[in-house]
C-alpha cells in the first residue's frame, strides 16, 4: 500500500496503517483517571498531532522518542486541524523503515545528475587531474555519499542528494562562465568545483537525521576536503602519474578560499582567479536555490513576500503577479 | 609626426617635441647662482622627470601646475634612469592637446562594444522595457558619456571606455547565467545590468583627469541611477507607452541593491532572484578584471606575486609557469 | 454609544456591544462534543481573550481573521484575568469601523503639529526654497498622509501621526541650535528636517495595521524621498521659478545621509554642516522619543529599570525617586 | 618688538631676531669641506626651513632638537618658497620664551568663557550640586587647567583654551535643547557637560607641546574625570552638605557613558535620558567645530571639497558659493 | 528535617513540609466552578510544578509572588514528570527561609579558598602594596562580600562565593605564569588580580537571587572597583604609608584594561606585560570553568557534544570516552 | 678577522673588508660629469649609507641588487651619521657569506631549547601519542626546520630559532598551567603545543630573507600543520602502531582553532577545553615576547612609552623607574 503523507492527511476518516517517526511522546491522565498518550507523528513532508486513548504505561515506554512506530489509526479534526486518532501502535523494526519517506529528498534523480557532472568533466585536459578524477570515478563508497549527502543541514539543498545537485549547478555555471571569460583556467576551476564541497560527506550526518559528525564540528568540510584530496593525490602518485605539487597547491587553494571571507570559515582569502570564480558562482548556486526554495515553500500564497529570513537578512520578494510574461513557457 | 610616448623614452639622444602634462615643477638655483628648473613631464604611459638649464622666473610662471606644455628636448641618462633635457618649453594651446595621449584607455573600441550591447539588449521583451531601451538608444548624448565613462576612478575598468567595457562583461555573464538558472527573469536582469552603474556618467568627472563630481560626491552614482531612470520613464510614458510603476520599482531596486551590502553603500539589500545575480555578476566582473590587470601591470615579472593589494586584502597569485597548458590558444 | 476601550474592559458583568479587531480564533470541542470558540479581542489599548459557548462551524468561518468582528457580550474573569463570553458575532461592515479605534495614535493634535511646522518654516529665505515649500502645502494629499503616517514600524513615535510629530520635534530643536551654531544654514536645515523622512508617507503602510509597502521594502523612505524632491523641483521649475541643481544637491544629500552611517541604511556620509546636524537632532529626537515612551509604558511599574531594550541595547533607568525636585513644574 | 610669525616671513629680506623652536636640524659637509646647517624653525602658525652657512659643531650641539632657539637672520628664497638665512643663533633661556607664540591658540578670550559657563551653570537647582559647583569655582587650579588645557590632541579644539570653549559650547547647546525637551532633568544635564570632558585636564599634556601624559594613557580621561569627582563630592561632603549616593552614580554615568558606544572608550552605554542627550551634543560640537576649522583651513582655497579626512571618513563639501545669501550677516 | 531538594522529588508519594520559593502562581477555575492554583516552587537546585485543589482567593492573594512559601504536600505524578499536589501552604517566616538553599553555590569552602589567598599575596614585597593588602585583609564587611558574591550573574562561576573561586583560580594561575615567565613583576600582576573584579562585590546583587544593582548598571565592577581601590589607598596614605601616585596608575590601569578590548567594556587596552597577563588569564580561568560547568551540566548524558553554548559560539565536546586514560586519577 | 656589525660602525676611521648585503644602489653623475655609486649596506644589526667614488658602469652592474658584495673601505660621516666610503667592492662568493650575519637570531641556543623540548614531552603518556613524537624525534630534516624557522615574518620571535623557541615557551606555561587545572588533558595539550605552529617550517621561507612561501601563502600553516600530522599519523599507523581516528580528530582540532576567532584565519572555534588553553597560551606568550621585544629595542631610551605599536593598537609602558624592586634579581 503506498504510503499517504502527513500533507496528505487532511480528510476525516481517512485510515493510516503505516510507519511513522515519532519525534515528541507523553503519557497523561484524564479527569476520569485513565490513561492517554499525545504525540507527535513525522515523515518527511511535516508532522501531525495524534492522541491515543487507553493507553498503558508499557505502552508508552515502548514506543521510542525520536524513533519509528507502526501506527494504526483514522484521520480526525481538533482545533481546526487534523490529529490522527491512534488505535493501535507498536515500535517498527529496521525493515519496515523506508529512509527516503522520513529525509526530505531533491526534485531530480542523483544518477542522472551525477553523469552529466562526469560529462561536464570531461572537458578537463591535464592528464594529472585527468587522472585524480578516474580516482575518484572508481571510487564507489564515495560517489555512493556524494549522490546521497545534502549540500547543508538546513540553509540551501537541505534534502538527500543535495549536495550533488549544487554540485553540478555550480558546474553548468562555471561552464557558461569559462565561455565569457577566456583567461579563467575551465581545468582547475572544474575540479576545483567537484571538490569545493567534498568534505560534507564528512561533515555531515544524514543516515537518520540531517546533523553534524564529529569529524565535521572539530575539523570541517574544508579541511576534510583537504585531507580527501590528499589521499587521492596519494593514490594517483602510486597509480605511476606525476602530480605536481604546484597543482596540489592551487586545489587546496580553491577549497579553503571558497567561502571567500575569514568570517564564513575559509582559512585563506581567494588570491587566484579561479577561486575567485568558484567563491562567487559557489555562493550565487546557493543563493538563489534558497531563494527559490523559500519563494515556493512560503506558508502563505497570498502573500507577496516571505516571511523574515535569517540567510538574506529580509524577507524575499516573490514578485508582481502582472508583470508575467505570459507566454514565457513558450518562449523557452 | 606620431607621439613618442614616456614608456617609450628608453634611448639616450631620442628627440622629442610634443606635449606633456606636468604635474610637478620646481625653480632652483644652482651653486653658481643660475636658475634652472626640474620637473616631472606625464602622458597615459607614465612619467619622466625632466630638467632644464638656464631657466627664467618668467618662463617657470607661465608654464601651468598640472596644465600641458610643449615641449623640446631630447632624452639623456641621470641616475640610471631616463630623463628629459629640455631645450625649449611653452604652455600648449587646446588644439595642440589630445586628451586621449594623456588618459588611459581600455583595450577595445567602445562603438563595437555598443553595438553588442545593443545587440544583446535586444532579447527583452515587455513591451515597456523596449521602448525604455528605445529612449535610451535614442539619447546621443547619454551614449557618448556611456561610451566615454571609466567604470570608477581607480578600482577596476579605471579608462575611458571602461564603464561600457564593464557594463558589456556582465551582459554576457548574465546572458550566460539565464541559460542555466531559467527562473531568472531575463529580461529584467539584462535591463538592470544596463543600468545598474549608468549613474557613473554624472557621478565621474573624465575630461582632464578622473576624479568625483559635486553631485557624485553628494548624491553618488546609485541614486543618480535612479534618477536618470525616473527622467528616462517619464519620457516613455509622455510617449504613450504604459510603464506600470510596479516594475519601476524593481529596476530601482536592482540599482539600488547591486553592491549587496549596506557597507558598500546600497541603502536596499537584494530581495530579488534578479537583484542576487546582478549583485554577484558586477562583483565577479570587476574583480576578475581588476585582478586579471594587476597581474599584468605588476612591476616586477620576475616573481610570481603581485605586490600587496587592497581590493583584495593580500598579493595575487600569477601562476606556475611550469602548469601552462602549452597549447591553450589553440584549444580555444 | 461611546466605545469601551480594552484597557478599560476589567469589571466583571460590564456588558459590550461594540467592533473588535480579531487577531487570533480556534474552533474547539469540548469533551461533550459541542464546538465552541476561543479567540483573542484586540483595539488599540490591548487585546482580551473571548469565548463563546455553542458555535457552528458557520459562525467560525464567517469571522475574518485579523478582520473586524461586532461582538454582543459581557465581561468575565477566567485564571485571575478578564475575559469576554461572546454571545453573539458577526463580521463587521466598513461603515460600523472607526480606524483610529484599531491603530495607535499619538498625544498631540496633528492639525496644531502642522501649523506649528509651517510656521517655523516661514524662516526660510530663499525664493526657491520658499516656493518648494509653497508646493508642499498645497498638496492636500501629501498634507493629509503626513498627518496620518506613523514616523516608524515599531521603534519610534509609532503611532498615527508620529511621522508629523517626529518631523516637528526635529523642527524646533534644529531652530534652537541654529541659535547657537550661527555657522548652520538654517534654510538648508529646515528643509532637510521636513524632507528627511518624508519618503515614509509612501514606504510605511498605515490603513489597517502598521507594515512596509512593496515599494517601502524594494526602494526604501531614503531614496522615496529623493523622488519625491524631484517630483516636486519640477514642478517649481514649470512653475517658472529658478530651482538651481546646486541647490537639489545639497537637500538630495540631506535625505540620503540622515541616516548617518551606511550600516544604517544612508548611502552617503555627511558631509555638509547641515547634514551633520541633521543626523544627530534626527537621531536625538527619536532616542528621547522612544526612552520616555518605553520608561511610561514599562510593564513593573515598582522597577526603577525597564525590561531590556534592543533599540538601547540594555535596560533603560527611569530615575530615583528621591532625586526628584519638588517643585519642578511650578518652575518651568 | 612683536613677533613676526612664520605664516607672515614671505618677503625676502626681511629681517628676524627672535625665538623659535628647532623641530629638526642637520649639520652638513659642503663640496668644498665646509660645514653648514640646515634646520627647520617653527612657531604655531607653521614652520619654515633654513640654512647657516659656516657652522661648527660646536654651535650644531648646542642647539637643543625639539627645544628653543634665538635666531638672527633674514629671509631669503629657495626653491620657489621662503627660506631663513641664519647670521646667528644660540639656545634660548626659559625668559625668552613666550609659550603661547609656539602652542596654537584658540579664537576667543578664556576669561570670557569661563564667565559665560559659570553664567549658565546658575541654572542648576539642587543644592548638592550647587556645592559641587562651589566646590569647582573655588579650585583656581583646576580653573588654570581649564582655561588652558586643549580638547583633544589633534581630533578637535586642539589649542589652548579649546576644552573650555567645547565644554562651553556643549553647555550652550544643552541649555537650548532644554528649551524644547521639557523632561530633561536640566541640574543633571549641565553638570554632566561641565564634568564630561574634565578629566582631560589630567589626561592631555600642553605645557610644551600637545600629548597625552602617563596617567592619560594608563587610565584615561573619562575615569579621570569620575575620580576628580570623588575628590569633589568628598569635599562637599565633609564641608557639611549632604550629597546623596544616588546622585553620584547618576553624574558618575553621565561621564562614562557620554562616547556612547564601547568601541570609543565608553564603560557604559549610555541608558537615562540626559546621557543619550550629552553623547549627542558632545558628538555634535565635536564634528560641527572640527568640520569649520577643516574648511576654513584647507589649502587649496579653489576647490569646493577639502581633502580627504579621516574623522569624516570623507572630503567635506565647503559648500556653492553661488548659493550663499547675499545679506546673511545683515539679516542675523 | 533536612530539606529535600527539587531534584531530588522523584519518588511518587514522597511527602514534604518545607519552604520553597514560588517564581509563578496562577488561580484557576475547574469545568465544575471549584478554585484551584497551579503553581511553580522552586529552591537552588531546580523547579517542580504544583497544583492546590479547593483553593481561596484569600489563600492565593496571601501567596507573595517571587516570595517564599511554607509547603505541605506530597509528590505526584503529571505528564511523565514529578508534580507537588499542594495540602496546605502560607508566606514563610523571614526566620524560616535558609537563603543557601535558594542560591547556587558552588562546590568550594570559601574560607578555605579566602585563606589560601592570603597566603599567595604573602609573596607581594613592595611596602605600599603590602599595606595595600592589609587595609583588605581588615575589613571584615568587604571579606564576606568576596566570600559570598557570584562572580557573574549567569556566564561562570555564578554561584554565591563564585568571585572568590574565580579570583583564587586567577592568582593560582598567575603564580604558576611567573614561574616562567621572570619578567613579570609578580606583585603587580598579584595585587592586579586580587582587585580585578573586586568591584562586583558591589555591581552584582546576590541577596536573595541574582542581579545588578543600580551602580553596577550605572557605574560597572571596572571603575567601582577603581573607586574601591582610591578609598583603600587614601586609607593607606592617612596611615602614615607612601603610596606612590604611579603605583596607584598602574593598578588601576590592570583593573581598567583586565577585559581586554573596548567591546567587552574596557576603557583601556592593555599597555604593560601584566596586563596582557591578567586579561589572559581571567579569560581563560572563567572560559575553562564555564565549559567544565556545561560539560557536567549538558542535559543529556548520552550525546558526545553539549547543546549550542553562547559564550562559546557553538556546541562543546565533551570527549571521547574511548581515550580516556584509565589511571589517570591514580597518576596525579 | 671576526666582523664588525653595522650596529658597531660608528668611529670614523675604522676600516671594514667583509661582506654586506646590498638593499638599495645608484650611479650617479657629479657635476664634473664623474660617476659615482651611492648605496646602503646591511647585515642583521641595521643599515648603513655608503659611497664610492670614481665607480664605473661596470662595476655598478656586477653588484647583485639585494645580493651580497665583499666590501673594502673606511668609516666616514654625512649628515651626522657614519657612512662608508666604498674603496673597492665585488660580488661575494656563496663561500663567503656566513647568513647567521645577515638574518636576526635569538638570544638561546636551539639545541638546548629542542633538548628541553622533548624533555617536556617526555611527560605525554598514550602509546599513541607517544609513537607520534617518536617519529618527529627521529626526522632529522624537519628537527633541523623546527631549530631553524622563525615564528612570523614580523610579529613576534621573528628571528631564526624563533619557531622553537616560542613552541617551547608555550610548552612551558601549559606544563605550569596543568598543574593547577587538573581536568586538562596534559598528553593533549602538550602535542597540540608542539603542533599548533609546526605548518611555519613550510608557510615561511627563511633562507636568505624572512617572507611566505607559495605554499605558504596558497593553504597557510595552519592547514599545512594538518597536513603534515597526517603524514605522521600515516607513519606510525604502518609502524604498526594503532592511532585512533578520534584522537587524530583532536590533534586536527588543536591545530585548526588555535587562532582562537575566524577574522584571525582559524576555520574552528576552539570546543574542547585543551584547545581553549592552547589559543590563550599562544597568544599570551606571543604577546609578551613581542612586548618585551618592542620595550627592549625601542628606539628612544629616554621615553617611558614605545612608538605607537600596531598589534597592540597603542605605545606600550615600559614602566616607572622609581617602582623598580632594588634586588629583584637577587631575589629571583
Amino acid at each position: 500500500m503506498p504510503r499517504t503523507f502527513v500533507k496528505q492527511l487532511t480528510v476525516p476518516g481517512t485510515v493510516v496503517e503505516q510507519v511513522f517517526q515519532v519525534p515528541a511522546k507523553s503519557l497523561r491522565t484524564s479527569r476520569k483517571g485513565s490513561l492517554f498518550i499525545t504525540a507527535r507523528l513525522r515523515d518527511r513532508t511535516g508532522e501531525v498531532p495524534a492522541v491515543m486513548w487507553d493507553a498503558t504505561e508499557a505502552l508508552f515506554a515502548a514506543i521510542p522518542q525520536d524513533g519509528y512506530a507502526l501506527v494504526q489509526g483514522r484521520v480526525d479534526t481538533y482545533n481546526d486541524a487534523p490529529q490522527v486518532v491512534i488505535e493501535a501502535m507498536r515500535p517498527a523494526r529496521d525493515d519496515e523503515v523506508t529512509l527516503a519517506d522520513f529525509l526530505p529528498t531533491g526534485p531530480g534523480d542523483p544518477d542522472v545528475h551525477l553523469a552529466r557532472l562526469k560529462e561536464i568533466l570531461q572537458e578537463v585536459r591535464r592528464p594529472a587531474l585527468r587522472a585524480l578524477l578516474d580516482a575518484v570515478w572508481a571510487d564507489d563508497t564515495l560517489l555512493a555519499s556524494l549522490k546521497r549527502a545534502p549540500a547543508a543541514e538546513r540553509l540551501h539543498h537541505a534534502y538527500l542528494g543535495g549536495l550533488l545537485e549544487h554540485t553540478l549547478g555550480v558546474a553548468e555555471a562555471a561552464r557558461k562562465l569559462c565561455e565569457h571569460y577566456h583567461r579563467l583556467d575551465r581545468d582547475l576551476l572544474l575540479v576545483g568545483v567537484l571538490w569545493h564541497d567534498l568534505g560534507k560527506t564528512r561533515e555531515l550526518a544524514y543516515a537518520e537525521s540531517f546533523g553534524y559528525t564529529d569529524a565535521g564540528k572539530l575539523v570541517g568540510h574544508i579541511v576534510q576536503g583537504v585531507l580527501m584530496l590528499q589521499e587521492r593525490i596519494a593514490e594517483v602518485r602510486s597509480g605511476g602519474t606525476e602530480f605536481p605539487e604546484e597543482l596540489a597547491h592551487l586545489l587546496r587553494h580553491l577549497v579553503l578560499a571558497h567561502h571567500g571571507e575569514h568570517a564564513f570559515g575559509s582559512p585563506k582569502l581567494p588570491m587566484t582567479a579561479e577561486a575567485l570564480a568558484l567563491h562567487h558562482l559557489d555562493n550565487l548556486d546557493a543563493k538563489l536555490h534558497a531563494f527559490w526554495r523559500n519563494v515556493d515553500d512560503d506558508a502563505d500564497p497570498n502573500r507577496r513576500w516571505t516571511a523574515w529570513n535569517k540567510m538574506f537578512s529580509g524577507a524575499l520578494f516573490k514578485g508582481f503577479d502582472e508583470l508575467d510574461l505570459e507566454d514565457e513557457d513558450a518562449a523557452e
